[in-house]
């Protein structure tokens, strides 16, 4: 890597020497991520190069600094149709940062070196998006409530962000889609690879309309570790993360996990508790660490700014009752269900007097809310629920 | 009425006073059973046949306590095989006197001015019982669950309660039979009465080997302000209310209202979002109003003393990966998913020296969690779920 020329290049330099550390470092390495954050790209390259020991990095990491020039991976990247988008950049999604102040786990942590990022979507458009993620091996329930629940969101004007994984992530992409919304992946290898092989069309649509985004360099394969890291990018790029479906393990917790420490809100969709794919949500909003959604509007509420998405209270349909006088309810609450009841009698289950109420009786008989026979009268079969 | 002969009889001159008294008002009327709560059923019945204006309540309920016998009542109700419970009782459940310190809702409320009861369990033992009330029109799945999560509270020794109406009710009484359980069913009507009538032998059973319980004298009709005052029963006769399903409007989210305002736990089971028979509970769940249950052993561990019930933490079974060492698993971590890496490559990714890695490559491979081709090492189809 070559000095920076001038304050002009600052950023450029600060590119080329991410670039680097991105090629040289696994994704989410706190060892290079904690110290980035603070001293600076440049400032981190250059000690390495100097083979200085920093916070136990192996100084080995200098010799491979050295054989890593960033201006070939930058360019090799464009050719791919990827750009390399790092703080400074006026696309960063600040939400990223928020990453420096959160513990990290398995050792990954941290804000991302920079994003390589494929597709005509802004990273900094991003804001207010909404994480939609969940089981690979995912129900027909699931998808369903899945693909409803992003192609919502995404109506709303917000982005779906999810992994591009089968199941849960599928129908969360291929939903906001449907919606002509906007939808971002973020995978655990390069953002040039085709992950799963399966979900190539996919992949191509999110290229083409959308974004795909990594931590990892071009040509990086997705490795457990990774997807790991990955996950932390899906809660810190967005404004709340939805778990659809989730068994006790599922990695889709580890992302509620890293939304719930960045103190972004969780979401979950219950589903039956006889479902292993939902107990993991179960699990979650028991615990308090997710609160209930039932769906899209239920999410744009939770996340809205206030009175910004007011969730349509569900309402049951207006019952024959509703339409009743404040009198005529009052009777008949004194009318029995069952066996029949004479007029004095319900006059003095209503509290009222038994003149009135016998022309009410009447009234109620017109328009069918209660029927009379030799034992009296009775409501019809009106549903208690 | 006749007056008491001396202190001993206390007790049975206010059973006499309460019978009348239940016999005149309407269940949970606050004009009746907030003064009998402060000056007790006595003195309410005296300063009625005295005709004297108590808070605003109609001189007329004199003439009609006057024209009633509390001894024949009693009578009536022993040839019914019923009893009259009421406070000073050794058999007094006194969760129901948490009543007085709650706002009436639709003006009943109150604790009751006695229970008529029908069947050999006493009512002392009701302490500790879980209510279990849902949806009349319940699914399968909601009637597998109310059945499933009744049978192991019962196990558990704990009597649960329920209204005896179609859908969840039921499933709840005979979930808990099932299981050799104790139940107790709070009616709206009469205990003596059969109703719903489908339920007969429900009933029966319940009358020969349970409880019936109605704040109604026997032979009254099932009203529908009866089934709102009886719902504050089934809430402040247990230790916490169960709902299993319930519409928005449910009549089950009345009891839970009941239980939450006695500040007694309200658990809600979840379903489908697209099941309108949950809405109601998820809308409880979502509003903070109650604690997911995935089942009966929640409902204990909710429920339990301290460390009584520890909820059995679901647990994924045991991966092949659970069994490797960590040492193992670092170097699993950096092995590729897809197209495979050479032992440097991913010695890297892991963060340790290439021969140790080779070694521990090659036991992998003996163990069967990574294979080797033409392009190195990667994992099998492990599924990353």
């Amino acid at each position: 890597m070559s000095a920076p020329a001038g304050a002009g290049d600052d950023l450029e330099a600060e590119r080329l020497a991410r670039a680097e550390l991105s090629r040289v470092f696994e994704p989410g390495d706190t060892r290079c991520t904690g110290l980035v954050a603070e001293i600076g790209g440049v400032a981190m390259h250059t000690a390495l190069s100097n083979e200085r020991d920093l916070a136990g990095v192996r100084t080995d990491y200098g010799a491979r600094l050295t054989a890593t020039d960033g201006a070939v991976e930058l360019e090799r990247a464009e050719r791919l149709g990827l750009r390399f988008v790092i703080p400074g950049d006026p696309e960063w999604p600040s939400g990223l940062d928020d990453l420096a102040g959160v513990a990290a786990v398995q050792e990954r942590g941290g804000p991302p070196l920079g994003l390589w990022v494929r597709g005509p979507l802004r990273l900094d458009e991003v804001s207010g998006a909404v994480a939609v993620v969940g089981a690979r091996t995912s129900t027909s329930y699931g998808n369903a409530v899945a693909a409803d629940l992003a192609a919502t969101v995404a109506e709303a004007g917000r982005v779906v962000v999810s992994g591009a994984a089968y199941g849960i992530d599928y129908r969360a992409h291929t939903g906001a889609l449907a919606a002509d919304g906007r939808t971002v992946a973020v995978l655990a290898c390069g953002a040039d690879r085709v992950y799963p092989q399966g979900h190539d069309r996919l992949l191509a649509h999110l290229a083409a309309e959308g974004a795909i985004v990594s931590e990892a360099p071009p040509g990086c394969a997705p490795q457990r570790i990774r997807f790991l890291a990955r996950n932390r990018l899906i809660a810190a790029l967005t404004a709340g993360t939805v778990v659809v479906e989730a068994a006790i393990r599922s990695g889709a917790l580890n992302t509620a996990n890293w939304a719930g420490r960045l103190l972004r809100p969780v979401l979950g969709v219950p589903g039956p508790v006889t479902s292993a794919a939902s107990a993991g949500v179960h699990q979650l909003l028991r615990d308090g660490g997710a609160t209930l959604v039932t769906g899209g509007t239920d999410v744009l509420e939770v996340l809205g700014a206030a009175g910004e998405h007011l969730v349509e209270v569900p309402r049951a349909p207006d019952r024959p009752r509703d339409r009743l006088t404040t009198r005529q309810r009052q009777v008949l609450d004194g009318v029995p269900v069952g066996q029949g009841a004479r007029a004095d009698s319900v006059a003095r289950a209503a509290g009222l007097g038994v003149v009135e109420v016998q022309g009410t009786l009447r009234r109620l008989e017109e328009i069918g809310h209660v029927e009379r026979d030799a034992s009296g009268w009775r409501l019809g079969p009106l549903a208690m629920d």
